[in-house]
C-alpha cells in the first residue's frame, strides 16, 4: 500500500471543496498530509448567484472573485496546493487534454486517497461529469503503458463526499470522519464564500447532525462535528476495527 | 469506541464459520481477539448429505457428527469458545427465549465486531433468519431498558460474510482481510468438514482469487489468501485510511 | 437436470393462477407436463368483493362459490390437479404443518419448474408471504435430512409470475412465453371468474401487450399473447440460445 | 378518493411522531384535519436511557412518564386523539389481535392520508415492524369480505417519515412539507420530550435544512422549515402540478 | 412556485410525445397550458419501418412524412407549438449549439414542468440521451451567469413518461393522470402515426390499464384512461393530498 | 428468430475474450457457430504491464504483441474470425465512423447472439465505453431507415460477460453455461497470454468454482468448468425449461 502522506481533491467547482471536505483537508493537514486541491472550473456561472446579483459583474469578474474566496478558504483549511482548471461550468467538460493534464497531475501526488463528487445528481450534471473524470484518470494514471517512463499510480481509495440531496443523488456513506479538531478552521473556510451566505448555517447544521451520526455508529463519545464520505473500492485490512 | 479486544460469530449451521471467515477468526484469535462462535443449529438437516448417506444416521448422530467435526475446526482456528443453541435447521427457527438468551450472550461478550451472514440470500432462508436475528439482538442488547441492571451493548460493527452466490443474494463487500498469515489454519480447520469435501477445493479457490482482489485494491503486494466482508454500519475514524 | 414433466403452481388466493400463470398452465399441459396448482386460500375476504356485494354471503358461501370458479377455470386449462390449502386469506399465514405438507407435496411432484408470487409487492402482503413460503418449502424439500427415508428435490426453477402493478412490485421479467396457441383456453378460464369481471379486459390487454414485448424480443414473429415471468435462479445450459 | 379530512400515524414508539412527522401533526390539525395517532410502544426499554439513568426507575415508571411526555407532546401539536397499544418494545411484536384492532381503528378513522416508518433501518427492527404491520393492516381494512358488515377502505396514501440515518435505511422522500407555519408547535411538542435532549438540535438542525431543500426545489420562496416523506404509492391527480 | 401555465416536451424521436404524453398534452391544454413540444429528431431512421417499406423513399421524404404527422398529431391533441430540432436519430447526437439554442427555449417557456423520457432504457440510446439534455439544459437554464441577462429558470418538475418496456428500463411511476376527458383527442393523434400502425392497439390497451391501476390507487372512481409518470425531484406541498 | 447459427463478441482490449468469453466462444464453434471476435483495442496500455517491464518496448512493439497473443488465443479457441479495430485504450473511446463500420459488421454476420462487458465497472471505464458502444450499434443496426438498402438486424440477446470483481460491477449471472467439453481449449487460449501470466489460476479457479455453481443451480450432475453471464432482454420460449 502506499506510504504516501499526500491526498488529492477534485472539485468541480471552486467552492464544493470548502463544504463538502473542508473538514478532511483541514484534518489531514494537520496530520501531516500534502492535500492538493484541483477545481475543476470556477463555479462561475451555475455557484455564484450572489455576485451576479452585483452591478457591473462580468464573467472575468465573478471568476476572479470565486478565485479570491477559494484561495483563502484553502488557507483558512491549511492547505497550500490549490489549481484551478477553469473548464468553465454549466456545463463543465473536460477534453482529452485536460485529462492527460490530470493524470499527469495524479502522478505526480501519488494521492494516498482522493476525494470527488458523488456518483450521481439529477441536479447538478457537472458533479457526475467531475467524479466521471475523476475515476477515469485515475485508471488512466494506473495504466503502466501511459507515459511508459512515468511511474504507475497505485490504487488509492476514491471517496466521494456528500451531496446536497443525499438521498437524491442515491449517495450512502460507509464513513465517518471525526473533524472536531478541525472545525474552527472549516467554518472560517466557510466564512471565506461571501457569495452563498444562505449555505453557512446549512452546512454547519449538517456537520452537528454528522457528529451525532458518527456518536450513533461509535457507541458514544463526544465527537462534535463529522464528515461523511462513500468509499468507491473495498479497503484492504490486516485486521477488523 | 469499544476497547475491547472480542469478537462474536452467529453462524445459522455448524460449518458455515468456516468456509466464511474461518481466516477471520484464527487472525484475529492470533492478534489477541477472544471470539465467540455461535452456531444456531448444527446444520443436521440441510447440509449433511455426505453424513446421511451412510448406513444408519438418525438425528441425533447427525448432530453429534456436527458437532465433532465443527469443534475440530474451531480448535484448528485456535478458537476456545463455541456455542451450539440447537434451535434446528430447515427451518431455522428462533424463539424469543433463545433470542434474549443470546442478547445475554452479547452483551457479556462485549464484541469489538460481529460477524454473520448475508442480508439476503435465495437459496437459503435459514442464513437470512440468522443475520435478522443477530441484527435484532444486537439492538436489544443496546438498549438500556432491557435488563436495566446490565451494561447496555455500544455499536459494535456487524461484518456480512461471503454467501455461496455472491451476486444472487445481493451481497458486496467493502473490506478485503489479508488471511495469508493464518492460511493453514484455516485448510485445516476445513479439512475438518468431512462431510463437505466438494467444498474445499472451492473454497480454496476462493480465497486465492479474492487473494487477487486483495492486490488489486491495495495497489499491488503478496498478499496470496483473503476473505471478503460487507459491513452493515458506517465505520468511524479520525484518519481516511 | 430433471426428466420431470410435471411443474407446480403455488397461487395466494384462488384465482391468482388464473389471472398470471394461466397460459403457461395450459401450454405446458398441452406440451405433456401435469401441472399441480396449489391455493393456499381462497381469496375469499380480500378478493371476492362482488360475491360479498350479493344477499346473504358468508366467509362459507364465498369459499365455496370461490373454489367452484377456481375448479372450472383449471378444468378450461385441461389442468386436472388442483388443491386447496383453505389457510385463509387477508392475512395469509402459513403455519409449520402447513409447510412440512407443502414440503411433501413439492417432493412428490418433483417439478421440473415452480411458479409463484413475486418477491414485493406495497399492495398485497399475502403475495409476498405466499413466495417466501414456497422458497423455504422448497429449501427444506432439497435438505437431504427432512424426512431422510424421502427423495430430495432437485433444484427446479422458481418462476415468478407478474403481479397486477409491476414496477411498485419491483418485478423485472427475463422470460417471455409465447401463450397463442392456448390463448382461447386462458381467456376460458379468465371467464369463470364472475366475480371478477373487472380483470377481464385488463388481463386480456395486457396479454396483447406482452406478445408485443414479445414480438420486440425474439426481432419479429406473429405471437399474439404472451406471459412474463422472472427467474429466481439462473438457468443452466450446455448452448446460449 | 376519499373526502375524510382525517389522518393516521401508526408510530412505533412514543416519541417517533414528535421527531418524524411532528409538523406535518400540527399543519393538519391547523387545516382542519383531525390526526389519530397510534403509539404502538411507550420506547420503554430501547428508547429511554436518560430516564433509566434515573434512580429507582422501573418499567411501569419509564411507561407512565414516556405517556406523559407523549401526551404533552400531542398536545403541544394541536392533536386531540392520542392512543397506546403498549405491546413492548425492543423488540416490538404485534399479535394477530392487534392487527384486528388495528383494522378496526383504520376503518373508523377512514384517514385520507397515514404514516408512518421507513421500509428499512438497520438500525431499529422496531420501525420496520411497524410499517410493516401499517401496510398489512391497511390491505385487510381494505378487503370487503373482513367483517363484511363494516365499511372497506379506499387506499389511503401511506407516507413514510424520515428515519433517523437516511442513507443507510434506503429511504428516498418525494414529498417536501412546509412547516413553518407551525415550527413553534413542533418546536414545543419535541421540548416535551424531556428524557431525549440530545435530539433537540438534532431535529432542529434537520427541519431547517429540509427547508433548504424545499426552497430548492420549489426554485426559491421562503419556507424556513420543512419535513420530508417518502410515498408508497402513486398519486392519482387530475392536472400534474 | 412558478405562476407558469405552460409546459415543456422534449421528445427524441418525432411520435414519442404522442404515445407517451399525448394525454398529459391534451389535458393540460383543456386547462389552459400552452403546452411547448420539442422532438429532436424525426425518428427517421429508426422508427419509420413502415414508411421505410414503401417504393422511393429517401430520408428526406421520410422526415417530411414524419414531420407532416406529428404536426397532425400535435393539432389533434390541440398544442400549437411544435418545434422540430432535426438532430438526427439512431443515433441520436446533441451538439452544444443545440443545447444552448435549448436553454433559451426552457427560459422562453418557463414551464411549470418539463417532461421527457426514463432515465434507462437498453433498447434505446436515443431516450436515454434525450433525458439527459433535458436534464443538463434544465441545469444550464437555472444558472444566473449564463446569459446573465436573461431571467434565469426556477425549479420546475420533470416527468419521465412512460418507456415502451418499462420493468426492463428501471422506470417507476409515482403519478398516475387521469387523461378520461382527453381521450378521445390521444386516439385521435395515435391515428395520425400512419406509419406505426401496431403500436394503436398496444397504447389503448396500457391506457386502459394505467386506468385500472388509477382507480385502484384512487380507492375506486370511473377513471376510464390514464398516464403515468415518474418524477425526478421531490415535490414542495403545504398539504398532503 | 434468427436462424443464424453465428455469435459476435465485443472486447474493449485484446486479452478480454480469452478470460471472459473464451469458453462460450470454443463451445459454439464446436457446436458450429461462427464466432466472430471483435477487439476494439489492443489493452496496449492498461493490460500489458507485463510486457511494459522488458527492455526496449514501444507502443507499437506491445501492440504488435498482444495481436500475436490475441491470434494464438482464438486459434486455441478454433475461432477463425478476430478482427482489430485499435481505437486506443486507456481510455478506449470510439468515434463515430468506428460505430458505424461496427454496424455494418453486426449486420454482416447476423448473430444470433452477441456478447460483450458489464455494464458497470468502477475499476475500468473502457469496459463501460464497449458495452455502451455494442449497445448503441446494436440499435442502429436494427433500424430500418440505417443504410436502408441492407438488411437490418432483428434482436440478438446481448450476453454481459464477468468482469473481474462482479460484485464492485453490479453484475448478476442469470445463465451457467457448461464449458467443461472444451476446458482444454480455453486453457490453451489463456496460455497464450504471456503478459499475464498472474491471471491464468485466477480464472481456472473461476471457471471451477463456477462449475460448482452449475451444480447447485442444475440440481447435481458432473459439469467441472462454467462460465456465467448476464441477459439484457427478456428471452422468448415456446416452453419454459
Amino acid at each position: 500500500m502506499a506510504d504516501a502522506r499526500t491526498a488529492l481533491v477534485i472539485s468541480a467547482h471552486a467552492a464544493d471543496f470548502v463544504w463538502r471536505c473542508g473538514g478532511a483537508i483541514a484534518l489531514h493537514q494537520a496530520r501531516g498530509y500534502a492535500v492538493t486541491i484541483v477545481c475543476l472550473s470556477y463555479g462561475e456561472r451555475g455557484e455564484s448567484a450572489r455576485l451576479w446579483a452585483r452591478d457591473g459583474m462580468t464573467l472575468e469578474r465573478v471568476k476572479a472573485e470565486r478565485r479570491r474566496e477559494a484561495e483563502a478558504a484553502a488557507r483558512a483549511l491549511d492547505a497550500h496546493d490549490i489549481r484551478f482548471l477553469d473548464v468553465g461550468d454549466y456545463p463543465l467538460e473536460v477534453d482529452r487534454e485536460t485529462k492527460i493534464h490530470l493524470v499527469e497531475l495524479i502522478r505526480a501526488v501519488r494521492p494516498a486517497f482522493m476525494m470527488s463528487h458523488a456518483l450521481h445528481d439529477p441536479y447538478n450534471t457537472d458533479h457526475v461529469t467531475a467524479v466521471g473524470v475523476a475515476m477515469e484518470c485515475r485508471m488512466i494514471a494506473q495504466a503502466r503503458g501511459h507515459d511508459p517512463g512515468g511511474r504507475a499510480l497505485d490504487a488509492p481509495q476514491l471517496y466521494l463526499f456528500e451531496p446536497h440531496q443525499t438521498e437524491q443523488s442515491g449517495w450512502k456513506p460507509d464513513v465517518l470522519l471525526d473533524i472536531s479538531p478541525v472545525w474552527e478552521k472549516k467554518a472560517a473556510a466557510i466564512a471565506c464564500m461571501t457569495g452563498q451566505e444562505h449555505l453557512w448555517t446549512y452546512y454547519t447544521n449538517l456537520a452537528e447532525n454528522r457528529g451525532n451520526h458518527f456518536r450513533r455508529n461509535a457507541g458514544g463519545g463526544t465527537v462534535g462535528y463529522a464528515e461523511a464520505f462513500q468509499s468507491v473500492y473495498p479497503r484492504c485490512v490486516d485486521e477488523l476495527r
